[in-house]
């Protein structure tokens, strides 16, 4: 695939993630909606209940109460109109390209996922395409992303000849190159990567690590699932962008990295087949020069007999 | 890869899946027992401080209040001391072994998901190995599967021509090949477990079907997990235990099939570049093959050359 016909493919791509964002977000947004709506008259009917039921009783302990219950659902029962307004819609333009990406790359978190029927059937037509081109895609990002790789890898060796013309490159067993793909990527995917979870999201740097291994190598348990916090957005403003931003761009890279040292893998492995291939083609190749070459010999055997037999004609003659 | 050295890596995963199973069995387990002694204990300290509340009150309205909280809280407000403990455990071996699973195959549903630092860290290096050995022992199960129906397909068409002389083959498209591939595999892994879930998780069809997807995609979002029910081994007694069975037989095969499938399409990515390669090097052939004439020609020309002359001076002698 030449470069121009990838772009096209990779153009191709981000434009049916907008397309799936936009059916997403149009169909949850809505069902959201709906379903807040519905949580917020359940939660005022509650409320009313409970403030009817306890009736001559001080405010402060009624307040308490309310609390208790509050904390043990894990969701309010007070009379707060305004909570439900205030906290960001989970199904936003972001969270759909985001939900869209990680369908195409089989990621699946499910922290969201489609709510009805309908979104079921279209996300199963959508994946049905969208996995294909993913794969493709990133197939060929893993391939670039090996090229380069070995180039600086060799750019460094021409460096260090330079420097000192005794310098030999290491040779390296099959464990010490996977570990010599595997580092650099680990620090750069993993680690740095889960400094910002950290800081963003308020987790333990254990969970940002885990939560990084656990997309990029596309388990995704969506048990932990950055952007999603209900204060962020306020808390850090226009950097939030950025980082909504960054890890889309992490995702793309760091898949794309795993997709090389996949390939590594495979090569080694496949190498082992071809080598093998390779002797058996060399043995018949060897093989057809010698039938060649005694044919050859046949041939000038033959040619130098009737040569003689001229000869032996004109000396008759003679 | 023989069949001796793949049942052998088949023996060392499943073990491997044992290992990883007994260990999460172990730790979650004892987590998950604290954890319901919490929730219990919060549960009956809420239940005795709403009792507390509505002092003078009739038995009913109060029952229907504890009621109408527990529903919005999708969980039992009640003094109920065995409900707890009937209720089935979510880290059974079962669900640990189903869970070791989706790590390895990446499935990654997440409805169970480790849930302290031990277990995170635990995962990673369970998943380091886990992924690799399963990832090579399904390509080589979807090369088997492959060679299974090639074989299938062929003796199909020696069994037509049997029947029927003039019988000849139908020459499918690219697109033809994927349907042809797909239809059988849809139906058998798809439509027809589907029903089995259906029944047994008294889930829609739709829903089935969108799991089953879902799972073999190993996109795995975990909003929909079979075996997770709390009334089923109540229910279905030792059909439940066939389920269970049932469900990694399924899913061992679908995947396998799956992989299958991807390697048709690559291969037949693959064979465009190679056929590319084939007309390169025949052109090259026939280039040569000329050249070789050419210079055949050339020799014939001066032999004859020769032989004129020789001719000549038996002319020039008699």
């Amino acid at each position: 695939m030449s470069l121009k016909q990838w772009l096209a493919l990779l153009a191709f791509y981000v434009s049916y993630l907008f397309f799936g964002a936009s059916v997403f977000y149009h169909f949850e947004h809505k069902l959201e909606t709906q379903k807040r709506a519905e949580a917020k008259q359940n939660q005022l009917s509650l409320n009313d209940l409970l403030l009817k039921s306890f009736k001559p009783m001080d405010v402060s302990l009624r307040d308490s109460i309310l609390n208790e219950i509050s904390s043990f659902c894990e969701k309010s029962v007070h009379n707060d109109t305004t909570e439900y307004l205030e906290k960001p819609y989970i199904w936003n333009f972001y969270h759909s390209f985001f939900f869209s990406f990680t369908v195409c790359s089989t990621v699946g978190y499910g922290n969201i996922s489609p709510t009805n029927t309908f979104g079921r059937m279209f996300m199963i037509l959508y994946a049905l395409v969208g996995i294909p081109v993913n794969g493709i895609l990133f197939a060929y990002l893993g391939e670039f992303f090996g090229s380069m790789f070995t180039g600086l890898y060799r750019l460094y060796h021409l460096y260090q000849k330079n420097l000192n013309k005794h310098y030999k490159p290491h040779q390296f067993g099959f464990l010490a190159q996977i570990l010599l793909y595997f580092c650099p990527g680990i620090v750069l995917f993993i680690f740095i990567p889960a400094c910002l979870f950290s800081y963003f999201e308020n987790w333990e740097y254990s969970i940002s690590v885990y939560y990084a291994f656990v997309t990029l190598t596309t388990i995704g348990f969506g048990d932990f699932v950055p952007t999603f916090g209900s204060l962020q957005e306020q808390q850090f403003g226009v950097f939030f962008r950025c980082y909504q931003v960054f890890i889309i761009f992490w995702f793309i890279t760091g898949l794309g990295y795993l997709v090389m040292v996949m390939g590594f893998l495979a090569k080694g492995m496949r190498s082992k087949k071809i080598a093998k291939l390779e002797t058996l083609v060399a043995s018949n190749l060897r093989s057809r020069n010698e039938r060649l070459w005694q044919s050859i010999q046949r041939d000038r055997i033959f040619v130098r007999s009737i040569f003689d037999e001229l000869y032996l004609l004109n000396y008759k003659v003679f």
